[in-house]
């Protein structure tokens, strides 16, 4: 049905990190990494899993120079029972299609990509942590090879994947984090690529970010590119609001990343029946329903850090304090849920996992 | 003065292109390439030559994920005299330093970067090609290496310099060429890196020119990212128009790149005495233009193909022919003019040029 994956095993195993050491994120990658490359005319060739290592590649490589780079994000679980969770991995290769689609990359075949990660992961689950909030980090990634120097889609790609034991993202874990507004940079517009994974959209944002570290807030609360008016992101996560009691997100407008966690927190909490609420949300509708109380929650969620609660937000002269400071009950729900559904210590009732 | 280049020469000279057969654009490279490494509290350290060829590095790189990467172009030029021309190569590295300024990248000493320019181009003179139209094209490029799955600005970076001998960039040489205005697709926006040579702003408009050329175009308008109608950039060139007389071009705002060609196609302009005006142009002003009679000339200007006319430019439902599908009087002189200066055939009155 497939075609063939050959295996290379490694000869000289890496070094693990030590069990009940502080793991950090993305720093260890396992000992193998699966490729294939895509030569124009012969499609995707070649599918194969090696020892994990640098790679020659030229200094020509059309990566280097225009950027044709996509990738996803995400994590397997080592469950109580000892079996291994993927969560909804056909998601991630539904969007790197996506995303491959704007950058002008070929289309990858979404069930072998699954297929490859499981092999991949199978081969090298001993290196799947288990300590609390650690996981396997997978990072699928399609990269432009051709060594050439003209600006153009590229004839040769490589796709990879690679794999990193990791503890949490962000060190403050599900504690609230201060972040600001961003009135200046942009991290997106329609028309553009804000919707893709590409590796263009991280770089962009980086100063936006290097600036909120040197100003004491963790992340940015990014607004849409044409009005500066609009909240689509914070950080490189996905925002969602509660007010009234309502779950509130910005609907998807070609600049926000359709985000797999967002997803999963729309539809976990509409099948208890809380309602949700896809649409434009200015910053001024986020500040006038802080000020009147009726804002009890915020939070960002994405693959890396799941939930991560907003407890500070500041826009201009005004600084708000959304819950008290502390997490509130629906972004508590929502990652003892995903987090829960994920570790298979939660009956997983939507069908978001799969075995390895 | 310069911190010292180390050099390690070839002892397997590459394959030359032979001399008066077409040679295409960035797709030979030479004997040798000039790197440089960043580490975060040593700054750019180990500046050296080396043989021309793949290296090695990791997958986890952060240039594959995150898309921190900076280039420049330049080129230099056998002159009748066997002298060897860089055409303002300062500028390029002046600009380099805006690009890593907006992607949290660190700044290059401008003058050490002309150098090691110089040093690379000598030892590598025979490459030169001295056909007509024909030069060696200089790539430096700034890429993130740090091994490491986060979004932060990396710790490590390469910086390489690599020289491509080329004909010319567009085969369609000096002669007008069909456009679009793309009105889907945005290339950038103001607060985003349109002033930068990323290597994501490329990423990004491939797909616009992908379906340009499926329509039947060589290149696409790109109008603003806010309101979509004005004027930005033409294709990766800067774009000049002459009305009344006067040359007119669209002013540097913060989404459009401060080309080094546009720049001279201006400071030439105003030496001779011809009036110049930066200032936001709509399309419709060019459309209106272009029907009364007032619309003279279209060019791209930029350092691979120098000046790239535009003979027909089509919007929504309008086709405008522009000078009768032929190059005009102002686009040839600037392209005489700026390539005569380059090959030493021109007296360099503006003090444009170095020698190697």
């Amino acid at each position: 049905m497939f075609p063939e994956i050959s295996v290379t095993r490694t000869t000289s195993p890496r070094t693990k990190p030590i069990p009940g050491q502080s793991l950090p994120f993305g720093q260890y990658f396992t000992d193998h990494m699966f490729i294939m490359d895509y030569v124009e005319g012969q499609g995707w060739i070649h599918p194969r899993i090696e020892p994990y290592g640098p790679m020659m590649i030229e200094p020509s490589a059309m990566v280097f120079h225009y950027g044709q780079a996509v990738f996803e994000g995400l994590k397997a679980y080592r469950c109580a029972d000892g079996s291994i969770n993927l969560f909804r991995p056909r998601l991630n290769y539904e969007r790197i299609n996506l995303s491959d689609e704007r950058l002008v990359i070929p289309h990858l075949d979404e069930d072998f990509c699954v297929y490859a990660t499981r092999e991949l992961v199978r081969i090298d689950q001993d290196w799947i942590p288990s300590g609390d909030g650690e996981s396997l980090y997978i990072r699928p990634f399609v990269i432009a090879t051709d060594p050439y120097l003209g600006v153009r889609p590229a004839n040769t790609y490589r796709f990879m994947i690679i794999l990193s034991p990791s503890g949490a993202y962000y060190p403050q874990g599900i504690n609230p984090v201060k972040i600001y507004v961003e009135d200046k940079y942009v991290r997106a517009v329609r028309g553009g690529t804000g919707f893709t994974k590409c590796a263009g959209n991280y770089a962009a944002s980086l100063i936006a970010q290097d600036i909120a570290h040197k100003k004491g807030f963790v992340q940015v609360l990014w607004l849409d590119g044409i009005e500066q008016k609009y909240i689509e992101e914070v950080g490189s996560m996905n925002i969602l609001f509660v007010i009234d009691g309502k779950l509130v997100t910005p609907a998807l407008n070609g600049s926000i990343l359709p985000g797999i966690t967002r997803r999963s927190c729309i539809e976990f909490a509409r099948s208890i029946g809380m309602e949700v609420e896809e649409k434009r949300i200015s910053i001024d509708e986020i500040i006038d329903a802080g000020k009147s109380g009726r804002l009890t929650e915020a939070f960002g969620s994405g693959t890396a850090a799941v939930i991560s609660p907003v407890g500070e937000l500041k826009y201009e002269d005004t600084t708000l304090t959304i819950n008290e400071n502390k997490i509130g009950p629906v972004a508590r729900l929502l990652y003892d849920t995903i987090t829960g559904v994920q570790r298979g210590v939660k009956e997983d009732t939507l069908g978001w996992t799969i075995k390895v």
